[in-house]
């Protein structure tokens, strides 16, 4: 399962509760910049494994993806502020 | 201080953090449908004196606000579901 999930955008209080919830019980969380959500993961304590996928990311990272969601587990893909 | 605070359309979970937080420090809610909005506010352990307020509401509702805004306290506007 894949689920697409919005960040806020300049306030970290700007995310619902089921963001968060999702964010806490996904098995990898891809993001633009492992830096700049690793702000606001810890500001929410959630601590997952990290994958950095963005515009420039090669085919690589897509098969890594792909192969975690075809193994059952679950993503949830982000981008660095708003919705991926 | 008027803050105009949106909230869920169909899940619970769908609200900001920001926006809990803000009904949880203000001194009213002025709301469209007090039941409507006490489900999502009982959910969030939210307790604050309501006031329906809504297109067919009268001045004297509007003077009411007014009243506490000028109070110095602290208003919240939602609506049954998104932004009023």
């Amino acid at each position: 399962m894949l689920y697409i999930v919005a960040t806020p955008i300049g306030n970290l209080g700007d995310i619902t509760y089921r963001a968060v919830e999702t964010l806490k019980k996904v098995d990898l969380i891809a993001c633009e910049d492992t830096r700049t959500s690793g702000v606001l993961l810890k500001h929410y304590d959630i601590e997952k494994p990290l994958l950095s996928y963005h515009s420039h990311s090669g085919v690589a990272k897509v098969d890594k993806i792909m192969k975690y969601l075809q193994e059952g587990k679950t993503v949830a893909l982000i981008s660095d502020a708003g919705t991926p």
